[in-house]
């Protein structure tokens, strides 16, 4: 029987940066796997004849870690296409803009109601700690509040609303119903703010997409570590004593001195622990909802959108598919548009058939571009929440109470047990940014503990 | 390879009425439970020389499905012991009261303001239909506010809020903050309004206790189906297709023309399904989080707190182990308590040694009740968020968001599969008899389908 240093538990970007650590530093690791591949939330797909990310796909430049890991690897990117003026729908009002410039499409009064919500966004942001939002004064008091009731308390204006509600549909791919006020404010400070959370222009978290995908580095760090990633190996229970951990498959009983769970928490909660989790964590892992998204790219001949001075972003409130991007890369003959169904939208398309989903996307794409929408050469779709290994995209988010009551247990070591993957994350949580980082954290506290420190 | 008509998952109460019902109509019926005993989240202990409910206990006279099934097994009941003067402390005021009549112990403009907060909540409940509160004019408002964001924006009075706060920990075991405030509307309508559910006093739900337990009719109700239920076979897996359905255990492998799944939600989300179940259920059960619960009792040499004019009830805001409850036979010799500690307080004291929750318990005692207190024959207690087949008690409560979104899908069959539990119940859902009321719901749906129907 094998002893391991460390066995890391997922090969999403949060377990193999972790075990890339480890095994630089000379230790002897091992990645479970339950799929047939690596990746995790991202993954590279075949589509009109080049490769598409059929999960996360975007780098924005104050994401470090993945910017460094990308620079290394030689993945090249170009900028968001954002030429031309968007088109959206927001509290009844139709409107275009130039570039992302939204705020400028809405009306002066909203406009000013925007800046004013913005302002009282930050507010709260300045005393807010993203390592322990749940250690503010307010942080009770807020995490009472779902986005929608404090919106409905506090934004008079319908636009305003109707704006933020397509945000945190579109980021959280969640309902301002369900979303914790307080969770909302510990993600958009762990992005460094709602403007770098939100926008595709030079700075924003949709600002720069992958020549050749962002799944294909997950490929790359893989290959780096031959023989440590072992697929369709899927974890049922981890057993830890003084002497050491056990980690159980299907197949097999892999012995080792510490281990890293680098899954979405819905999973974690499947896996068996003796001893068991404390309760705060176990209570945690019950209120780590994973949101709702089926993403979709549909392919033409060109960009038609651009001849008609469209830059192919498309954000409409009362469409069940949106956002939308445009996501051709430089030189392409063909044309490329990504875009989502979100949240209650997801579950609800979800249960239709493809044809159906695929006539509701032209459809939108139609009232956004014309005639020439209806006629692509391909279109693919991923759904995310039907994937038994993610149970969701892009991540976990949190109910009213949940963060200020047991937050406090995310990353805290359970013996042996070090906890990694974007949700653990302080900076950019819930982006595969916030996972390379937490797989370096928990490889740093795996190598205290191997050290005796 | 035997095959049923019907294959029921879980022996609690709504199990076991379902196959009680359907066994009474000639069908072939088998009841699959996980756990080594029947009752689900009641069950019987022995303790200081009686018998004692380590779960649900009480019965009210409104719940009629659990009032019959008492009446023809012949289980005899006591009212709960009133006589005297209740303590509490709410809003950093300290109360007696006569019986319960708190609303008069708490100050005037207290008692004002408390009837005006009870004529608010009638004024919402009048509309509200527990057979479908998402369906209401203002469902999607009043989800989207937790119970405390709720009486953040419209109770003014600390006091009043403070007691209502005590009545969520106490009746949801969830804290105020995480619990949506259109299901707390939902469950106080489904028991018939908030007097009802909350009251120990002749009418209420907590008026009356078993002489010899109520988890003992689980007993003989699985006692007079012999070869009816199978103990220790957790189920993992529900296959169907035109000509049936398979249940899978560790063990073996049942056919059916139709199942009935009888437990609690967090436990559903762990079965697999073929086909998999519709997205919106997938997303309810998601948000259906299990209340965190310790049952505590106390036994003396004598309720010696008589002595003094105590009816033996506690609500101290301010202690973890609250409410407290008289729970005396008539006649007993011994006097004997029981209470709880409830929501965060049950995780955080899950965490500690049982010798240092009963210290805390003794203290509490003690505070209410003087020295005699601290010198109990024995102390016994049921951690609840520690049953894997349970995961929590009494029952499972939604999130802001989750009841409008999705939980039109709580009662619709998936093909051959049924559900029941009492979270699926219209009348009394979180109690034993929204759990017998909806065995018999479902088991109906089946005799439908079985003739055809």
């Amino acid at each position: 029987m094998q002893r391991f240093d460390c066995i890391i538990v997922g090969a999403g970007f949060a377990g193999l940066s972790a075990a890339q650590h480890l095994t630089s530093q000379g230790y002897k690791v091992r990645v479970l796997e339950a799929r047939d591949r690596v990746g995790g939330r991202t993954e590279m797909a075949h589509f009109a004849g080049r490769h598409i990310d059929a999960g996360g796909m975007w780098l924005g430049p104050t994401q470090i870690h993945l910017k460094t890991l990308a620079a290394r690897l030689g993945a090249k990117t170009y900028p968001t296409p954002l030429e031309g003026q968007s088109q959206g729908q927001a509290g009844g009002y139709a409107f275009r803009a130039k570039g992302e410039a939204f705020e400028d499409a809405i009306g002066l009064i909203s406009k000013v109601q925007l800046g004013l919500l913005l302002v009282k966004l930050n507010g709260y942001l300045k005393t807010l700690d993203p390592a322990a939002p749940w250690a503010g004064d307010q942080a009770a008091h807020l995490d009472a509040y779902s986005v929608a009731s404090w919106s409905d308390r506090h934004i008079k204006n319908k636009r305003v609303r109707a704006i933020l509600n397509l945000i945190v549909r579109s980021v959280f791919c969640a309902e301002p119903e369900e979303l914790s006020f307080l969770f909302f404010l510990f993600y958009v400070k762990a992005a460094g703010g709602l403007e770098v959370l939100i926008e595709a222009k030079p700075g924003g978290a949709q600002s720069l997409l992958f020549h050749d995908t962002l799944a294909q580095m997950a490929q790359q760090l893989s290959a780096e570590m031959p023989g440590v990633v072992a697929l369709n190996q899927a974890v049922k229970a981890i057993d830890q004593d003084d002497t050491g951990v056990q980690v159980l498959t299907q197949d097999a009983n892999y012995h080792a001195d510490q281990v890293i769970v680098a899954i979405p928490p819905g999973l974690v909660q499947q896996l068996s622990f003796s001893p068991p989790l404390p309760m705060a964590r176990q209570e945690l892992l019950k209120r780590q909802i994973m949101g709702a998204c089926i993403k979709v790219w549909v392919a033409y001949e060109r960009p038609f959108w651009r001849d008609a001075g469209w830059n192919g972003i498309l954000f409409y409130e009362d469409s069940a598919f949106a956002p939308v991007f445009d996501a051709t890369p430089p030189g392409s003959e063909r044309g490329f548009l990504a875009g989502f169904f979100d949240a209650r939208c997801a579950a609800q398309w979800s249960e239709k058939t493809q044809d159906a989903r695929k006539q509701e996307v032209l459809k939108t794409l139609q009232r956004g571009f014309g005639d020439q929408a209806l006629t692509p050469i391909e279109y693919f779709e991923r759904d995310w929440t039907r994937e038994a290994w993610s149970q969701g995209c892009y991540g976990a988010f949190m109910p009213p109470g949940a963060l200020s009551l047991y937050g406090h247990s995310v990353r805290q070591a359970h013996g042996r047990i070090h906890w990694a993957g974007t949700e653990t994350a302080i900076a950019w949580s819930g982006y595969v940014d916030g996972a390379i980082s937490s797989g370096l954290r928990a490889a740093t506290a795996v190598e205290m503990d191997l050290a005796g420190l």
